[in-house]
């Protein structure tokens, strides 16, 4: 078809289109999380892969009637094109959603955009140049290591341990690529109720961490969607409370309301946040003003803060129905104890090998995602990330023990054909005992 | 603050992180038409600038009947993530959409996404790396000249007049971009009503640049959103009816429902489809499952088609108060007749400038868009778009004459101080006079 292609000598007969595109379309591979999604969907499978919130804690009619409200009062607006900053109350109440983790800030520093995955991605496409790195937790969100890759940039993952991420590891990344000749665009981090560590960066840390970034002229891109779904006592505020000049901070309505609005925000320093506007209306013009006039309706009108409450209490409970379940089907393993938040991380025996036994873990009806999903560089082999958001705490139990039979099985398989005995190599132990795993 | 703008001397002490942004930072710069949005709304002004809809045409109870029923049969659907790709059901109403223009396709191959804009971005992304070439028409698409040149591609426009783009001012950018070895990675073209010009590329020519670019090897890119909204006799089936392997087409929910819910769609062969679903979940993980259900629900129960007829009629009765205006206000200018969409493409004398009319034109409290908004490349100085879409007729005969005003002052102003008659310069006529005026 392509007479380009043909003349490239890059034709592909399977897609006429194959020479045609950017280099950086290079970096849109499936992720390994994205495959799951399909297997994940059949019902008999238990499921601790997703990240999916339980909205069904969320009464329905608190939805139907902002709706109704809306679209009474205020249809032809919601029905309507927008600003590309997002509609000026509901920017008003995110900063109410913001004080409560300890920051203050202007109203014309917050930006509406389509869920906090949008501003991500507006944040990459305004900084990333080809070559660029970018430093965050290894592990980390799975779908901003691929849209870092996406713009051609790097991530080097920093150490962490069950504090968050070490700021030792991080003084050596930045000199290491500084040495090098690199740039170093922004640290990227989720400093609370880590996805997909489940660990929480200690007070004294995010005070260290900034301190780094600031002498060493690093932003920080602080994404903190679970940052209000405590189990117990309130975790540190976040870094944005303690620094406006330095960070970029992301929130998100996704897992404290619902996220099929798709609404989130970012709240920017003052020349950044103006691109990020730009960027915004390029990609999309404006967000959705009938998401946001709902969301904004509801939080005059509802109990939000009860409701988010409600949520902690569907979500602690299933929190440790995980970690008791882990703790009788796999005393051997180690795993993440959070205070907050949707993910527990897994730590198996070095020689087991976590994608690997993914298709034996369907087999036996339990989905989890494998921990090399969470890197780019290939780490994580031996590390799977269980999500408690979703199913039922006896839903959870099930699934723990299908996974118990898995990974005695394969230790049972490696033992048969190993001459040194496996499970000698790793002392058993849970992550309330022993010194805190090492999650890099 | 950063030592890295410090050390590269691009330092900027309004903004620390000046010297951070990628390359590609430097093409988001705000749009001319942006700045009108903010003078547009105060209510005094009457605003031929802007390109919204006229969605109090849309009986509300029609969208609050799907919404409620939404939320009381599929509320956790609605409220949770969804694939990528979107939601089934919405994808099998598209094709019905689709139908209305011709188009025979498969429910697999079309992706929905944030609004036909997001399509328009993912599309760049995919394909555009520096240095490349766009061939758009000459006006085009605000933002998508803004899109591409985000992606540090560069937007050559190919002449139209008024049967649209002209093929062979099309086989010449091509030749002359190929012999410069210059990459072309697709043509970006609005074939029906187009934004801004108010022409419709005849179906022989249809016929031609379709043939002229699968011989060139040059992908289209087709957007079509106002398609449906045509005043009398249906207009030429889509470029995409016609082609299916070679054409990229652009869909949207915005103009025949409302843009509010920000749902578009885009149709794609399937191999760039595949990457584009893979775009658009690391950008917005998945459009709103709200937006699209709601969407799906209103197709599967409402008189969609019959509303389709009451927003033509709605267009048609502005644009006949736009065209009558402007015989018996300004007679002597030049514009276009479009038989559907929203938009009117006036020729000013070629010694006015309609950016520097503009801010004499706001304090007649009538606003446009001056003609340079759709060019890259400083074009169209004495052209401006006129919106009929979203004023009442009453409201467009008061612009027209409020505009008339301007224009005539700035006539009678080059009159007094120039030796030359200016009028003597440009016969005028209304476009049905003499031959179709040159756009580019």
């Amino acid at each position: 078809m392509s007479k380009n292609n043909t003349a490239s000598g890059k034709g592909n007969n399977l897609d006429p289109w194959y020479g045609n595109y950017a280099a950086r379309a290079a970096g849109l591979a499936a992720s390994e999380v994205r495959a799951l999604f399909a297997v994940a969907s059949r019902p008999e499978v238990v499921s601790l892969a997703g990240g999916m919130p339980f909205v069904s804690a969320l009464p329905k009619d608190l939805v139907i009637d902002a709706m109704n409200r809306v679209m009474e009062e205020q249809g032809p607006t919601a029905l309507q094109y927008g600003s590309g900053q997002g509609v000026p109350l509901l920017r008003e109440q995110i900063l109410e959603v913001m004080a409560l983790e300890g920051i203050k800030a202007n109203v014309d520093d917050v930006v509406v955009t389509t869920g906090s995955q949008h501003a991500l991605e507006l944040v990459s496409k305004l900084f990333l140049d080809p070559g660029d790195v970018v430093l965050a937790e290894g592990p980390s969100y799975v779908t901003a290591v691929v849209i870092f890759k996406s713009y051609q940039a790097i991530t080097e993952h920093v150490a962490m341990d069950d504090h968050g991420l070490i700021p030792e590891s991080l003084r050596e990344h930045i000199a290491s690529n500084k040495a090098a000749g690199k740039r170093i665009k922004f640290l990227y981090t989720i400093p609370t109720f880590h996805n997909p560590a489940g660990v929480t960066l200690s007070w004294e840390r995010r005070i260290e961490i900034l301190q780094i970034c600031r002498s060493e002229g690093i932003l920080v891109l602080e994404d903190n969607p679970y940052g209000l779904l405590y189990f117990g006592e309130q975790p540190p505020s976040a870094l944005r409370s303690l620094e406006s000049e330095g960070v970029v901070y992301l929130g998100t309505f996704s897992k404290t309301l619902a996220p099929g609005f798709r609404v989130g925000w970012v709240l920017a320093p003052h020349a950044i946040r103006e691109k990020l506007i730009l960027a915004n209306e390029a990609a999309v013009l404006c967000p959705s003003s009938f998401s946001q006039l709902v969301i904004s309706e509801y939080l005059k009108t509802a109990d939000w803060k009860g409701q988010i409450d409600t949520f902690r209490g569907v979500y602690r409970e299933r929190k440790e129905a995980m970690l008791s379940a882990l703790t009788e089907y796999l005393p051997d393993l180690t795993w993440t104890d959070p205070a907050g938040g949707f993910y527990v991380w897994v730590t198996l025996p070095d020689y087991l090998d976590s994608k690997q036994m993914l298709p034996r873990a369907v087999t036996e009806l339990v989905a989890y995602t494998p921990g090399t999903a969470f890197f780019g560089n290939g780490d994580g082999r031996n590390n799977m990330r269980l999500s408690f958001c979703y199913p039922t705490p006896e839903a959870i139990r099930l699934g723990v023990r299908r996974l118990s039979t898995v990974v005695n099985a394969e230790l049972d398989l490696l033992e048969t054909f190993s001459a040194t005995g496996p499970l000698s190599a790793s002392g058993g132990r849970g992550s309330s005992e022993g010194p805190p795993p090492n999650l890099n």
